[in-house]
């Protein structure tokens, strides 16, 4: 998939390549482009080869489908008199108006997640009443444990009961990522595909599962084994969601954007590394007084700034068809790390335990020095992120990359930090390398057996410790 | 999804078109295409839009998906010495090459319809073994009642035990339509997509469930209401296999190819009303001795034209996003009635009985004449197909026909023939045609009330009495 195949020149067979042209109702193929065509002809953008070989004949069909969804910053979504929610994905502005004129009431199907709507149900209710919108909230307990077929199927048996016009009612979802995911997959199946919509209300969800077309659920065991790559109609971002999430939760976001900081943005990581504490104090919040004007843009900078980097790797490879991904950064190994410890690590948690090992694997092979190291595991710190676990051993990093290797077409495809805010990705890590990092990773950063007061079995050192 | 944005050129806000850019891991974005880029640099057929309002920025993704799939006659696929089974999937002649000098053996998770392995089994099993495959064969009963989430999730278990290389080893569907439908689907979600090849062994799939991108199962007593638009990655078509199908099932695909010469092709019209009884006696077979070569000749040419027509209208509208869709016809009020009188009815009988309708609907449109009407009905009858069905009453082709206005837009989009092999789409028929077809279509062709010999609630008339 995802490749136009070579035109075939030897003798087995000719290989005759047909344009696609409606002429009323009806396809009709043409050979090749030279076909005269009339300038009001339709001509798709997909092509048939045929070729008639000895054995019979094989058509090879190319068709492109493009996929177009916008990622969209809002205020104060649920205030009523913001439309954004409700017809912020049209593109379309002369539908916009005649459905604002309509006197047909909008019909939406909202899935929150429990605890977000023990906290924004009722304003969500008045938004939508106040709208006068036929809807159906559909309030569940989207966590890592429930994120399963089950839980989508149980979704999809409640849209089906409601009843929309899949072309003109798009699925809301509104949580942190395990109910993005989740709904994601649900609107996917549904009829092959119904549009949905999504609303972040998590750091991590805001500048990572809501960016890209990936959608799935937990299966066997293993972290979003089951997916699709559908991506939402639109994305609307508001920041004030974050207010509510716990502190751990936006160490958890800030892991993501530490992410794209180290692949690509010197910025940011700087960013980051000064304002990091400030940004867990105010929760991403510019309202907050005790900080000045200067540290509060920081945050819609941050956001922007991972939202920004995020596109300009997901957009080209929406569909993951190109294996060598910075994206995929602090995820070669978190995968079995996080369902292995399930629920004790966060998403973003064990990615940073990952990216911290990789940090020490990247300076053991001369790509970072030893200053670059501490200051971004200093930075990690900050964050107030785990850099050691000790379920994460070298067997299970060992294994990881097996893994790797057999799902990525042989090659490791390491995303490896060299310097700050730049990187590569490297296939020829040694064994030797990867033993020698681990082991000074670990003596750097594990909880000395000692220290028993620590109940946590993850690392997170003080900052005046590192 | 599926359209570009049209350049936002009002006051709000200045619209910015990016590229994409990749330098060496690193994708960047570059403002316009007017950018200076190097020859060798890789652009990305993706764009970002960004444009920045008084409430935040908002970006669109505009990003396509190729899509390449491979439809094949193959002879003696299950001959041991018939490599395309393995490796006719290969596009790149030197991957084929290696992969034959490599002494690795091959992996392949085979999903057989439990009919036919009873056939097939031992063929498929040797020709597996003589070509040195880890395999495992999968045999379940792929009936349309089974057609479920459930049995999906049953065989993506079996394949994550099996474990496969997802880039590498696609999993293998044999069966009719309802098997390659459900492996499709657990192909398509598993790890977000993993190839699969398709093999029908029906004639209804050889000819149309084969040759698309969807994928699906049964819902809520809703056909197909779950499923995803993912093709495979190559068809192996084998008219073989037909050989052993119950005459029923044969009648069962002609009405498929039938939809198609209504459609679009007189030639295959004529081929159908010529031959129909002979393809129902030889079963596509080449070496009937009872018919001359004249006649062999239908069978291939018959099945590659309705292939053909089918790909001509699928591979320009391969997500079903242009909803005028000819190959709807025989698809409007079917579903309901196949799911209706489930399992009374198979696919290609229900269709049949919604085109016989129609047909009428374009006589009393004024598009067929009377004489061509009964020609098709004729033919219908021809080919042993029901052309009446006493639950297709007009309280279920009324709520039929609603159902689809609500899912297409607000419009009917019914696909008629207008004379012998052509057709266009239709959005005012009027109810009172609707219904004086309706009374005409059982007037002429219900079973009358006092012949209560035929146990059947289908209409086949015979030929002589037409
Ligand atoms: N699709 C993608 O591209 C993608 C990318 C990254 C991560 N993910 C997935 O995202 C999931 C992690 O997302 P997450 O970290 O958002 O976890 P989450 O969805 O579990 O949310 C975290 C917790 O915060 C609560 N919560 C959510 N919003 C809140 C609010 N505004 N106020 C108070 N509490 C709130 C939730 O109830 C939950 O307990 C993982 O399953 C991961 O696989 C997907
Ligand atoms: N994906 C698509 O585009 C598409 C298009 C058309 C139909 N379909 C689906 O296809 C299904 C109908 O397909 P079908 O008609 O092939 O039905 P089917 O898969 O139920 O097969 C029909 C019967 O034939 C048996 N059988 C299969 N191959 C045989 C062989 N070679 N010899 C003897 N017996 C054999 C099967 O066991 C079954 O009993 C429906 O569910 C329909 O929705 C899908
Ligand atoms: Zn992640
Ligand atoms: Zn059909």
């Amino acid at each position: 998939m995802g490749k136009v195949p070579v035109e075939n020149n030897d003798t087995e067979g000719k290989k005759n390549e047909f344009s696609l042209v409606r002429i009323k109702s009806t396809w009709k193929r043409k050979l090749g482009m030279k076909a005269k065509m009339n300038t009001t002809d339709h001509v798709s953008a997909a092509k048939i080869y045929e070729s008639i070989e000895e054995t019979g004949t094989s058509w090879t069909v190319v068709s492109p489908i493009v996929f177009t969804y916008k990622v969209t910053e809002a205020q104060n979504l649920l205030d009523p008199c913001n439309d954004t929610l409700l017809l912020g994905h049209i593109t379309d502005p002369q539908q916009v108006e005649d459905m604002k004129k309509s006197s047909k009431p909008l019909k939406r199907f909202v899935v929150v997640d429990q605890e977000v709507f023990k906290i924004y149900g009722s304003k969500l209710t008045e938004y939508l009443e106040a709208n006068n919108v036929l809807y159906k909230i559909l309030a569940l307990p989207t966590t890592e444990e429930n994120k399963s077929m089950e839980m989508a199927l149980k979704i999809i048996e409640e849209v089906n009961t409601f009843s929309l016009d899949r072309r003109r009612e798009p699925i809301i979802a509104m949580g942190g990522g395990v109910c993005l995911d989740i709904v994601g997959l649900a609107a996917s199946l549904y009829r092959r595909r119904t549009p949905y919509i999504r609303v972040p209300t998590t750091l991590l969800s805001y500048i990572d599962a809501s960016v890209g077309a990936k959608t799935g659920v937990n299966f066997a065991n293993c972290k979003n084994k089951l997916g699709a790559y559908i991506p939402p109609t639109a994305v609307f971002l508001d920041l004030s969601f974050i207010k509510t999430i716990p502190r751990r939760h936006i160490s958890n976001g800030l892991a993501e954007m530490l992410k794209m900081a180290l692949m690509k943005h010197r910025g940011l990581f700087e960013l980051l590394e000064e304002h990091g504490q400030m940004l867990l104090d105010t929760k991403f919040q510019a309202d907050n007084s005790r900080y000045g004007h200067n540290h509060i843009q920081a945050a819609s900078q941050a956001t922007r700034i991972a939202i920004t980097t995020m596109l300009e790797e997901l957009a080209p490879n929406l569909w993951e068809d190109d294996l060598n991904r910075l994206v995929d950064f602090g995820h070669l190994i978190s995968p079995a790390l996080e369902m292995k410890v399930l629920p004790s690590l966060l998403h973003g948690e064990a990615v940073n335990i990952d990216m911290s090992y990789m940090v020490y694997v990247s300076q053991e092979s001369g790509l970072l020095t030893e200053e670059e190291k501490q200051r971004i595991i200093r930075c990690m710190v900050g964050l107030e992120l785990p850099v050691w676990h000790e379920a994460c051993a070298m067997e299970l990093i060992q294994k990881s990359l097996q893994d790797r290797l057999k799902h990525s077409g042989g090659l490791f495809r390491m995303p490896l930090p060299v310097g700050l805010g730049q990187a590569d990705i490297f296939n020829n890590t040694s064994n030797e390398i990867l033993h020698r990092a681990y082991e000074k990773w670990c003596d750097e950063l594990s909880v000395s057996s000692d220290s028993n007061c620590d109940p946590s079995p993850a690392r997170i050192p003080t900052l005046h410790q590192f």
